[in-house]
């Protein structure tokens, strides 16, 4: 299934993607939550459309998509995931996974724009296949990582350099301005992706594609960091694990390249979708 | 007011403490959380309980308290906010607040044990101030900043020393272990605070007094943290700013010293009550 959410920002319903079609799930009576997969939802849901989705509403595809996920208790994000992200960064690959927070204050719709924050001059972009949870996990091993996963989602962890390297302590600060946190359009089910090891992600900013990667290349996949995540903290249903983004962001070109008002991102990974997101100035 | 949640874990209750009674406020209709901060819900509360108060049943006093703010979007915590004890730790007092990050997911009630989790040899203890969003913040300053406090709460900012500081990377992994964040007694709303500036923090184990200081020693005052910190993200109502710990640390101490099974840790902060907790290990 390929889960959405649709409607004003704060004001979404629940739906789905079926064929090019959007379908609206409102009288499922259920958003898209930690509760929802906490409480067997997707199974629950899958059965529930095989008698309901014929009639089904169609959304009006003009409609404004919001994250497929309502507000996560939190966004835990892969640092240097990638060799030769690492390696643009002017950083070691990592012995062990780098992990920061995002604010789920920060998580907005797919095509949603991306606003550079007051006082920002280094706005960068930066594509990543997110890993959403489907059951609480602590101290879970490798081996039953994957019975945690609910699916996947396209994420553009939207980082400001400056904030994140250079105003002192923890990259916390630069990664958790409003709309940072593009997610979506689909939340796909874990069944629609076979092997999440081998998907093509990419983003292009105004038509030039900048980064063009695959999944494979992660450096560590996504049971080790599951399981390594739970051995330090509660992931929740809903959670999100974004697994760490491939070479091409602003920060790693020749010279350094920001967003500035206007410019355009577009962004996809192999069965997840496409996104575009364009940059305004903070008000 | 002093609000308290009670009852099991994730079954907690709203209430209020008046007189050392504690007073079942499920009558009300709603729990302590960012959507009751956000709708006006301390002052409704306020004269609700002003016609309601005299037939409200009492609490068993033997009854769990849980956290009094229902899981806020985030905890946002300060570095090395007392001089003491960024000395202590061998760091320099920071030119700008070191703000990171720590998972809901760890958030338990305030006489709830201390899990030392699987492989933790440096669990230690942080007594904090905490600050609780009233009203969503964004690029507020600082004269306008206590405008966003709903109120006060002590904070135990349980910290991993090794996974904080020797596992790579962020700060996060030795921040986030469930029931890394004991929370209340209470919720005091900040008409009861008069000066948040001048209250006396202490923190003992096993008896022993090993964190003693006022918040007249923070290096950045709460309106400069609310300022500063609504710089880099938006704070929602419910969100939790903890503010930092003095000096007295296990970290800190010659030679260190860390938490094992069956310590009992107490701290208290003037005007917000006092707090309980005894180690034992994660299963």
């Amino acid at each position: 299934m390929k889960l959405i959410r649709f409607g004003n920002q704060g004001q979404e319903k629940p739906g789905i993607a079926i064929e090019d079609k959007w379908l609206d799930c409102s009288s499922f009576g259920e958003d898209w939550t930690e509760d929802f997969l906490e409480n067997d939802g997707l199974n629950r849901l899958q059965g529930w459309l095989e008698k309901n989705k014929d009639i089904l509403e169609e959304v009006d595809p003009s409609t404004r998509l919001g994250s497929p996920i309502n507000r996560p208790s939190k966004i835990i994000c892969v640092g240097l995931n990638y060799t030769m992200h690492a390696k643009e960064s002017g950083m070691a690959v990592p012995e062990t996974p780098i992990l920061f927070m995002k604010a789920t204050s920060s998580i907005c719709g797919p095509n949603d724009p991306i606003i550079i924050p007051r006082n920002s001059e280094k706005t960068d972009w930066e594509v990543e296949l997110a890993v959403i949870i489907g059951k609480k996990a602590t101290y879970v091993s490798q081996e039953e990582a994957m019975d945690y996963v609910a699916g996947y989602c396209l994420h553009n962890d939207v980082s400001e350099r400056d904030f994140q390297l250079h105003h002192g302590g923890q990259w916390v600060k630069g990664k958790s301005a409003d709309h940072f946190a593009p997610l979506g359009p689909y939340l796909v089910t874990k069944d629609e992706i076979p092997d999440p090891h081998s998907l093509r992600l990419w983003l292009s900013v105004n038509g030039e594609m900048l980064q063009d990667s695959v999944t494979s290349d992660l450096v560590f996949d996504i049971p080790t960091l599951i399981s390594y995540i739970s051995q330090y903290m509660t992931l929740l249903p809903g959670d999100v694990i974004s697994t760490g983004t491939p070479s091409g962001v602003g920060l790693g070109l020749k010279p350094p390249r920001y967003l500035k008002e206007g410019d355009v991102v577009e962004l996809g990974i192999d069965g997840l979708g496409k996104a575009r997101q364009q940059a305004i100035h903070a008000k």
